[in-house]
C-alpha cells in the first residue's frame, strides 16, 4: 500500500511525521495529483498509529492545500505541478481492431434480452444446476487433493492432466475411435477448441463449410477471425447434400475446412444419419477438406438410434479433428472440454494453447478426472438422460398442442427448433416478453441472420409447469400477430 | 457405444444375432472399413449377453472375412467396399498459419532442456509448492461451496465471478488506484491478460515499445500477434530513457503501446525507481500511447522501497491497463489472473473473453475469492516473503562468491539475472548440464535473442544446499570455458 513504508520514530509527535513523509513525497512528484490517499482508518492500520495522528497530518495537509477530500469518494493529492494536471482520455471504442467488433457486435449477452428473476426463459440451454451432485464433486475434490497435494495447484502442462488425457482417450476409444496416432488437448470448452483450431490452422479470408443454421457462438469465432461461411441449409430432410456439392464444386480449392455437428446439433436438435454421416466423411476426404466435428452433447443419447461420431470413420486417417466437452451437460462453470486429433495437430495445437493461457486449471482437470473415474459421471448420466428424456418429450407434445407450426426440428438434447408459419419471431419475442415469456430468436443462428420465423425453445432450466405455461403463451401470442405473406 | 441399441430377441441363438447385426451393418456401408469393434468383454457388457456368444459372433464374422483382429490393438471391421480403402493423410504441419509458427517456434517447453528429477534445475520461477497452505484451500472450497452450491459450477458471467472482481477492485484501491470508472476482468492468468489486449487493441504491424530484455512469453505473444518490437535497454542504471526518447521521435504515430513490467522485472527482477516510473508515464502521456502494466510478482515487496503501481499516476485518466496476478507466487495451477482498466475497454475484452472461452472456471474463483477474504492470502504472503526473502539473499551471496560476473540484476523476485564477462551461456548450459546443473539462458528474453552472455537462475523450488552446489558448479565450468574477446 501506498505510504506503507514510513517508519515512525518515538522523538517526534507521529502526526508531524506522517504529515511530513505525505508533503515531501507530493512535492517531490512521487504522489501524482489527484493520486488516492489511504483512508484515515487504513493508514493508522498500516502504520500501527492511533486513528487521530492520522486525521491530525490530513487536517493539516489539507490547510496547506496539497490534498483535498471528495465526499464519497476519499482523500486526494493536490499539488501545483501542471505537468499532471491535464487528463489523458484515450478513446477505446475507438481503438478496437475488426476482431474485437466482431466479438462485440455479436456478443448476444449484450444484445439480446437479458434473463431476470420474473421471466420463463427458454433462451438457455445450459443444464440445471440442481440435477449435479456436489456431494461427489466433494468427495473428488477431496480425494484428488490428498492423492496429489500441491501438484494440482502449480503449474502443469499445456495438454492437460495426463490421468484426464488418458481416461479420454480410452472413453473416445469406447465409442468407436481408434486413437492410434491421435492425441488429445484439454482446453477451456469446446469455444476455446474451436477457436484455438481456427487461429492455428487458417487465415482471414479462407473459406469454410458449415451447417446453416448453426450454434452462434461458432458463427461468431468464424466471422471474427475473417472466415468466409459457406452455408450448407439443414431442412426437414437434414443436411443439403445436392447444395453441399453444388459449394463443393464452386469454392473447392478455396476451403480449409467443414464445421459441422452431427448430434443434437444446435439449434436444430437434430441428429444426422450413419448413412449421411458416412455420405459426408467421404465427400470430404475425396475433397481433402478436413473436418471439425462439433460433439455437442453427443452424451446426451435418448434416442435408439445407433450413433458414432463421424471420427470414427477416420480410424486409420487423420483427417478429422473432434472437440468434445462435457460441459454442456455437467458443470459448465468449471470450463473444461478437448481437442481429439492427428498427434502431429495436436502438437501444434499444444503450443498455441501454451501461448494463449499456459492450460486449463489443473485443480479442476484433477477434480473432474476423479469424478469421471470414479464412476459419479455414469451414474449422473443415467439420470440426466432420463430427466432431460422426460422433458423433452413433454415439451414437444405441449409444442404441438399450443404452438401453430410449419416444422418442429429436434431428436432430443435440451431444446426443440421451430420453423413458423410467417411469423416474425423477433415480433413474436416483443409481444411474449411483454407477457413474462423469452426464448432465442433464431435468426441469430442463421450466417447472415436471413432466416426470421424460427425459434429455439431450451427446457433445461423450466418446470414441466413453466414449459407449459411459456409455450401456451406464445402460440396464443402467436395467434394475435398479424400472418406476413 | 458402437452397437449398443442391438436388441436381442429371444428366440434365436443370441451369437447369430450379434453377427447378424454386424454383418449388416457392413455391409450396407455403416460401419466403414477398419472401423474398431468393442472387445469381446466389454460387448457382452453393454448387450448383457453371455461373453461367449459374443466371442462366437466374432468367430464366425472372422470366418466370412468381415472382420479382422490385430494383437494388442483389437478387432476391425473389414469391408469390400474400396470406397473406404484408401488412406487420408493430411500435412497438419504445412496446414499452420504464421501465428502458429511463431507460437510453436518460441516454445520454450519444446525447445529447452527439460528438467530431469537428478538435475539442480534453475531454470524455473515458479513457485515452491510446499509452502502452499493445502489445508486453507480446502476449508475454501468447503465453505464456497456451502455457500453457492451450483451456482459456482454452472455458467457465469464472462467478466468473472462478481465477489472477487469486487475484492480486487479494493485490493488496488489500497495500491493508490483510483477504480472509479475503472473496472476489472479475470483471465486465465497474466498470459491470457496481454493476449486478450492485444489481439482486441492492435494489429499485425503495429508498433510496441517494450523492454529489452523482457518476458519472454511476452515477447512470444507479440510475435505471434505479428507486432514490430521496439526493444529499450535495461542496463546496470535502469530503463535507457536517452534511447526510449530517441524512438519516440522515429516511430511516434505508428507506436500502439508500451508494454512494461516495474516490478521485479523478468528477468532482470529490477524494480523501476518511484521517479522513473513517474517520468515513463508522463513520457507516454505526453505521446498519447497507452501503457500496458504487468504487474508481475509486485505482491512479493522484500525491499523497503516505496512502490506504487505506475497506474496509481492516471487516477483521473484511462490510459494504462493494468495485468494482475496472484498466480506467480500462489497456485499458478488454478490459473487466476485480471485485468484492471478502463470501464470502456474492459467491457471491449469481456466480449472478447466470451468469444475465446466463455469465462474463468467459476469453481477457482470462488476457491480463490474465499481464500483472499479469510485472510489465508495475507497469511501466505508474510510466510513467503520471509521464504523467498532469504533465498534470494543467499543466492545473491552465493553469486557474489562463486560466479565471476560484470553485473547482477535483481533487487528481489524468485529469480536473478547474471551478466558474464565474454562468457557464451548457450556454451556454458551445455557444459553444466554435463555436470547436472542447468538455468535459463538469457538470450530468449532479448526481441531478437541478440545477447548471448546472461542467464536467469530461479532459485524458488530449490533448497539452500542445492543452491550453494548448483551456483558453485556454474562458477566452476565458467572458469573451465575459454573466454572470447
Amino acid at each position: 500500500m501506498l505510504l506503507s513504508n514510513l517508519v515512525i520514530n518515538k522523538d517526534e509527535p507521529i502526526y508531524i511525521q506522517i504529515k511530513r513523509y505525505i508533503s515531501n513525497m507530493i512535492l517531490k512528484g512521487l504522489i501524482p495529483n489527484n493520486s488516492k490517499l489511504p483512508s484515515t482508518r487504513e493508514l493508522s492500520q498500516v502504520l500501527n498509529v492511533s486513528r487521530n495522528s492520522v486525521t491530525l497530518a490530513y487536517e493539516e495537509l489539507k490547510a496547506d492545500g496539497l490534498i483535498y477530500s471528495v465526499s464519497g469518494k476519499g482523500t486526494f493529492t493536490k499539488s501545483n505541478s501542471s505537468l499532471n494536471q491535464s487528463n489523458w482520455c484515450i478513446n477505446w471504442e475507438d481503438k478496437q481492431n475488426s476482431y474485437s467488433k466482431v466479438a462485440n457486435d455479436m456478443d448476444i449477452i449484450k444484445n439480446e434480452i437479458p434473463w431476470e428473476n420474473n421471466l420463463i426463459s427458454f433462451k438457455s440451454i445450459s443444464p440445471n444446476g440442481d440435477m449435479f451432485d456436489i456431494d461427489e464433486l466433494k468427495k473428488s475434490f477431496l480425494n484428488r487433493l490428498s492423492l496429489e497435494g500441491h501438484k494440482l495447484l502449480n503449474y502443469g502442462y499445456a495438454k492437460g492432466y495426463k490421468p484426464l488425457i488418458e481416461y479420454l482417450l480410452e472413453y473416445m476409444s469406447k465409442k468407436g475411435v481408434d486413437t492410434y496416432n491421435k492425441d488429445i488437448l484439454i482446453t477451456n470448452g469446446f469455444t476455446e477448441g474451436l477457436d484455438i483450431i481456427l487461429s492455428s490452422f487458417t487465415s482471414s479470408g479462407d473459406y469454410i463449410i458449415c451447417e446453416n443454421p448453426t450454434h452462434n457462438t461458432s458463427i461468431k469465432i468464424m466471422k471474427a477471425l475473417g472466415l468466409k461461411l459457406i452455408g450448407i441449409d439443414i431442412n426437414e430432410n437434414g443436411l443439403d447434400f445436392d447444395l453441399l456439392e453444388v459449394k463443393l464444386e464452386k469454392y473447392k480449392d478455396k476451403i480449409k475446412f467443414a464445421y459441422i455437428t452431427p448430434s443434437y446439433h444446435n439449434p436444430t436438435g437434430t441428429v444426422m444419419s450413419p448413412e449421411n454421416r458416412y455420405k459426408f466423411y467421404n465427400l470430404m476426404k475425396n475433397n481433402n477438406i478436413p473436418i471439425i466435428e462439433d460433439g455437442f452433447n453427443e452424451e446426451l443419447l435418448y434416442s435408439s438410434s445407433h450413433i458414432f461420431p463421424i471420427c470414427s470413420l477416420d480410424n486409420l486417417s487423420n483427417g478429422i479433428i473432434y472437440i468434445g466437452s462435457f460441459s454442456k451437460i455437467l458443470f459448465p462453470g468449471m470450463r473444461i472440454g478437448w481437442i481429439l486429433a492427428d498427434k502431429n495437430a495436436i502438437s501444434k495445437l499444444e503450443s498455441v494453447k501454451r501461448c494463449r493461457n499456459i492450460h486449463v486449471s489443473f485443480l479442476d482437470q484433477g477434480i473432474l478426472y476423479d469424478y469421471l473415474q470414479n464412476g459419479a459421471f455414469e451414474k449422473y448420466i443415467k439420470k440426466v438422460r432420463k430427466f432431460y428424456g422426460d422433458k423433452f418429450n413433454f415439451a414437444y407434445k405441449c409444442v404441438e398442442k399450443y404452438i401453430p407450426n410449419e416444422y418442429i426440428f429436434g431428436d432430443g438434447g435440451l431444446h426443440l427448433f421451430l420453423k413458423l408459419k410467417n411469423i416474425d419471431t423477433r415480433e413474436l419475442l416483443n409481444k411474449c416478453y411483454e407477457k413474462g415469456v423469452i426464448f432465442m430468436p433464431g435468426d441469430i443462428f442463421y450466417i447472415n441472420n436471413e432466416v426470421n420465423n424460427t425459434l429455439r425453445l431450451g427446457f433445461s432450466r423450466l418446470s414441466f409447469e413453466e414449459i407449459e405455461k411459456g409455450i401456451k403463451i406464445i402460440g396464443e401470442t402467436i395467434k394475435e400477430l398479424p400472418i406476413k405473406d
